[in-house]
């Protein structure tokens, strides 16, 4: 029962608290009741229910990002290549994932999902503990599964304008089947990161790095779009075709992350649960703030203007950072280590482009990077955590997704073939792939 | 005390599910507490509100969805047909159907809703049973209420781009106030089709098909776009003008699902209601994705290409074919469920374009052909179905929406008219009924 | 403890309702049990979770709302400007906002949060009474905060399409940091509007007013836009480049609204909080619809067309209308409060167009207007409130704004400017303020 485990464990770290112990204290009198088993039961749930709910809707912000970052050619196919995942992600979550992540990896090899076996997966109660306090196993089942799509999401960004259809869906088939899956039974799984101390509260490495990394190889394997970067070091800008869009993908995404960092205290059946949750939010909340905060102060210094791309890259980014212990910080701890993570995407954009890793949306500086800060900065606030293994995980985790993903991309690139022929580049994705424009009234005017 | 029964016989078919069973036995030990009536109270009522704002928000979803799928000349009309159905509803709603739907239909003649009378209408604890155990009877008439709304959203999209807002407006008024909530009290008012046994959890037939069915019948009288279908059984396609927006509206409308049917549970205060809405989300979730995979693998088969629109309505047909029963099947039963509704869209959408019936939207596909097929399915995983009966609710709900509705658009039809002029649908209804570009400055290259 | 104070007004408030004594009648039974403390506790704190995740959803309303109304020209900007002063808001919320509108001002003057004190600021069950029912306070925190990014976020839409963008940020700074919190502090910080008997629910007048008033203020001091309005009279027409964005926008803002009215009531852990927010629902929408169907009537019977642009600010003015009162009123009464709303807009866009108060999305006649109508209306459905008192709130809080406001525009005007350059309001923000187009591909068509 690892999940219980990890709970509990959850629940201890919770305790330990110093604001938390205040409350603990004012709970234990006589005037707060301790709530009954099913009661909690129902809380647990409905928090696993909403969380996901928010999470799943992170869907519709990385695809409205996405689909407002990419030129209008390619528009389609990015946001058929993101309801696609979603769907791919849920179904490779049912048929493996879920169990290859959470039960014994050992003995699971081999007795892969067939029909009907999927009773026993979501069997009522089963994760139910001695006490009556646990929480819906379909619940988990549903949070667990949106956080795997958010992993898949992330790469589509990356390896837009260029990537097939089809190869692209079946990196997600694996990613989402098999890598995410073992990474994160090392850690949510209770295996061998969990239980040297690892610490990674809501996935900026289990999910953002991951996802970052599979980006980062994926642009690698790939190559940049045609055109992108000249011979004589310049990069030719190409620029997104709607911003409103894209804006309104961050926004979905900063709301969603409320269900991602809340959800992931696994519970609100006690008044403890109720604060943790509180607090998170509104770390959660100032660290996405000074991110954006502080990549619109720097573009403004460096470039004598504001970037709004960055600015709200610089948001994600702060999400992505506070990901990893959004309960320990207080709130000035969380704000700068947001803010940290958005200076980092203000630098590491153009690093990329001098390196010719062509990331179309700057889900690689968001995701990976910020991901990798977040993780290593938990320790300034946590102090079960140290920073020697948060590294190790980092670079264990990091190594096992680009070796995998490399191989993946690779065996894709032989076969299938991952890119699609240059002519069906300057055309367009859409044209190429799917035969149907995002914008058909508004062709008369693309020049890009 | 209609609601009442139709809460106590869900409870009791849940409590008879398989897994439920043992969810029963072990929450009946001495861990879990019996849930207490207040408590259980405002659990169900949250459960209603969260729901109810959930299914409110695909009012958006269905706005978004055709604004997408329309030409940029009719595109304000679309946006104001949206949002005026959603207040049109509300006040139909809150006038006459609620106490139509809910209340014998006999004796409520003649007690039309007037100023002062909606006092008992929202009357605090009505519905509360003995046992304390219930839910504000206001949360209730939200819910419900947000459900109208989605049938006539239904129509809108169908109708689209010749239809007068006028009339459109008036067909709006006789349906959610009149047509709607009689063939639903035939059910969820526990009138003689659940008296019969006929099964409809969330309403494939009661909300989807009975929108399908009105839009259908407007499709017909109102008769296709000019130009749309030549004389030598030629197609012209009239593509939509921005399909991010579309892609939106999809993913708006697969989160509000997550309401639609878990909230149509009616309940949250007890372990097993919590356990049910957990199977419902999931079932929900993989049904809509074996839409739209279903529907993204038929496409590159058929035509080589994958088509957006088609993965979209798959997804909408998955959903719409879960939701006459999202809470008996197991995960892979609700993946083959919503699998078979993205086939069907596949399938009809050229079809109902070789009847030169003009669907601009897609939506009698999806919510028609999708919510029969999901009605007829229940009997596969609830034992407490019949075909026999499941058959006789889609016709009979069938017959009378497609009657009830021939009568009124004929009627408006013969009075102030049904669709604009030939000159006016020409220049698009946002010049026409409006005056109002949706996209002014984009106005230079519309070539459609 | 002016919260508690506060909340334990509303919880008498909300009993002395007719309909509610019903409800304490029916729940002070055998039936239902008291809700244990430690479950209250949650109860209020998800409640204030969720309403407060729905209010921070309005922040991306708002933005693509105004994002919509804008020329291409400017859109960039606008986004730019929406997610800086929710970020703005965030921060200066938690430096002084939260502290100067909830403590003692008078003692706070001088302990200028600095790093470390937030501790003070979320400790845990710090508001808790002696009953042990009330939330946690980094949750109220997070309800409260979202609400000031509102009051930002309206001033945001009237200064559109010449402001510039740090004199645009450096307003919000002070908003949110000072003038908000202080008038705050008069009445939901217990202070003398509330001791008088003052009533305003949700913000009718303290947010949706209060950003009505500084915006009024900024548009007058920084001047209507370049070619607006001609020596002769004439106004020149400037239409929002996207209105299915505009139209987005609405109905984000219509959701968020069940959190901003719902969340108001602060509490969610008895059946009689629950019923009270159920009833919040269902007139927070009615009042919407009405809103909404009285601007689309009123714009057919004068323009001979119906105005979507209209029809969305009059749903938003019915919201704002019943925002003031959205408990007391019954359904019909809230109706006719919308469509009051609704009908104001209608009247008061073209008016101040007259008045040569240049007011880009038309946020004045929304928030201000109408959150004055929605404030005076309070005594109709409210026995607790006298018109008087209510005015005296409108009037002394409209001139703290006003002269507040004045005098910080008037100082960023004799200081780094408030406007941009005729040449670059002529070529658009975007292009001076961001370097970015939010359209790059569409350029070719634009010709307003």
């Amino acid at each position: 029962m690892n999940v219980i485990t990890k709970t509990l464990e959850k629940a201890s770290r919770t305790a330990a608290l110093g604001g938390l112990m205040l409350f603990t204290l004012l709970v234990s009198g006589p005037a707060m009741a301790e709530v009954p088993g099913e009661t909690q039961f129902i809380f647990n749930t409905f928090s696993f229910l909403v969380a996901g709910f928010l999470v799943m809707w992170m869907a519709a912000g990385f695809c409205m990002l996405e689909a407002g970052l990419v030129r209008t050619k390619n528009t389609t196919m990015q946001c058929l290549k993101n309801i696609g995942l979603f769907s791919i992600a849920t179904v490779m979550w049912y048929l493996m994932g879920y169990n290859l992540m959470y039960m014994d990896v050992g003995s699971y090899m081999g007795t892969v999902a067939i029909w009907g076996q999927d009773d026993s997966l979501v069997e009522s109660g089963k994760f139910m503990g001695d006490d009556g306090a646990a929480y819906s196993s379909a619940s988990d089942f549903f949070f667990q599964l949106v956080f795997v799509a958010t992993a898949a999401s992330i790469v589509s960004g990356t390896v837009a304008e260029r990537v097939k259809l089809w190869a692209f869906f079946a990196f997600v088939v694996v990613l989402t089947g098999v890598i995410y899956p073992i990474q994160g039974s090392w850690e949510w799984g209770a295996g061998w990161l969990d239980q040297m101390g690892f610490s990674d509260f809501a996935g900026s490495t289990l999910v953002h790095s991951v996802g970052g990394w599979a980006a980062l190889t994926g642009a690698i394997i790939i190559g940049a779009r045609k055109g992108k970067y000249g011979e004589d070091g310049s990069v030719r800008p190409m620029p997104g075709a709607n911003l409103p869009l894209a804006t309104l993908g961050t926004f979905i995404l900063w709301l969603g992350w409320f269900g991602f960092n809340g959800g992931s205290q696994l519970a609100l059946g006690t008044g403890a649960d109720a604060v943790a949750i509180s607090n998170i939010y509104i770390n959660t909340n100032i660290a996405a703030a000074g991110g954006c905060i502080a990549a619109i102060v720097l573009t403004q210094i460096i470039y004598k203007k504001v970037d709004l791309t960055m600015a709200l890259n610089g948001a994600l980014a702060g999400l992505v950072s506070i990901t990893a212990e959004p309960l320990t910080p207080q709130l000035h701890e969380a704000l700068l280590i947001g803010m940290v993570g958005g200076i980092l995407v203000v630098i590491f954009v153009p690093l990329l482009d001098k390196m010719k890793i062509d990331d179309v949306v700057g889900a690689i500086s968001v995701h990976l990077v910020a991901g990798i800060w977040g993780t290593l900065a938990v320790p300034i606030t946590n102090g079960d955590a140290s920073f020697g293994v948060q590294a190790i995980g980092v670079v264990a985790i990091g190594a096992f997704v680009v070796i995998t993903s490399a191989i993946v991309w690779t065996i894709l690139k032989m076969t299938m073939g991952v890119r699609v022929s240059d002519e069906d580049e300057e055309a367009g994705l859409d044209q190429a792939e799917c035969g149907m424009e995002a914008y058909p009234e508004f062709r008369g005017s693309q020049t890009i």
